[in-house]
């Protein structure tokens, strides 16, 4: 088994009911914003009655809870799937990368922005973002760590600033999506592709005391 | 004269009630959330009556108007203040990243994400978003056009892409400050600065056609 991480969690096994409730309140949030929509707003838009929407879901917390789990536990799959095998680590990163960048609807991103200005206020939300921010460190820093292991990466790659830079270059490719209804995400994300490979080259560890160049 | 690029407007000169209004929504946006907000909140945070304090702005959306502007003008006199007489422009660059991103408190990245939420939705406070970003992206612009000029950065340095991505990690870097109470400002700030030197150097167009390397 040459996988370079092991799969999150077994498959959630979501209900079909609780797939449409969670389609409907990303449609409803991303349109009406995360603050003002309601649980009545939800309900109609997954055709079904308020009453039978609680017997899913208690609350819109908790909902935003059932869709970061839901991403979480798709991303942490993808994660799982990458395999030195299969050719070049750094390759397979950007396909993953198109696939959560580039192939979702924009929505996906508005959503995102939705939860984190939520997230900047409530611990419980910040919580949630957490949570999900784990998967994609423990995903990407495997990935990492077994390209300078195979050679792919330079073996003194400052790993730690390395991620660090790729974190916040994907934040902000998921703001300016959010933002700018003109932006353009495919150009985005192989700008983001294109520092990453060149970070992977330049952002190295200082050679320690006593070593010379 | 050798700035790098001229200021932005006059000094807008807010009154001393204007500037008490903006701070005392600034503080209420970042603990209430702007959805939440309300004029009677803003009033009582700074000290005057809702209608005294209608006087001065009609609505929430005229106050994030009002923010945006003070930000922008300066936003825009920092940028102003570039002169590489002065020095290195990436020294300068960095100097000024520290001053908006490290030591402005973690409110004003919670307030810049609330804004970016609201903006993802709304087109009168996404034009508002778009407007301090062409200031951002004139004056660096026009900073890293000077660089190259002065042989500070490659001249084949793919300006746009290199923009790109900076632009992205600033943005995640706001992102991921206002939604993780733990995140280390200082040294996020240090790797979006060791990046934005790897990308310098890395980042490059490719040689035109018929041209050998």
């Amino acid at each position: 088994m040459s996988q370079v991480v092991t799969p999150f969690s077994a498959e959630r096994g979501l209900s079909e009911r609780h797939v449409r409730i969670l389609d409907a309140a990303e449609r409803v949030f991303a349109r009406a914003g995360f603050h003002a929509a309601t649980m009545n707003d939800i309900a109609a838009e997954a055709a079904m009655s308020p009453g039978n929407l609680y017997r899913y879901f208690s609350s819109k917390d908790a909902i935003i809870g059932g869709i970061s789990e839901r991403d979480r536990t798709e991303v942490a799959a993808d994660f799982a799937q990458l395999d030195p095998s299969k050719g070049g680590l750094l390759d397979q990163l950007e396909e993953l990368g198109r696939q959560h960048m580039v192939r979702k609807p924009r929505e996906k991103a508005i959503i995102a922005l939705q939860i984190w200005a939520e997230a900047s206020r409530t611990p419980e939300m910040a919580q949630i973002c957490a949570g999900f921010d784990e998967v994609v460190e423990q995903g990407l820093g495997a990935a990492v760590a077994a390209a300078k292991a195979s050679g792919e990466l330079p073996s003194n790659l400052d790993q730690a600033r390395f991620l660090t830079a790729l974190f916040m270059m994907a934040d902000g490719f998921f703001c300016r999506r959010a933002v700018d209804p003109n932006f353009d995400a495919a150009a985005g994300a192989e700008a983001l592709f294109a520092a990453m490979r060149g970070l992977a080259q330049t952002m190295l560890l200082p050679p320690a005391d006593g070593q010379t160049l």
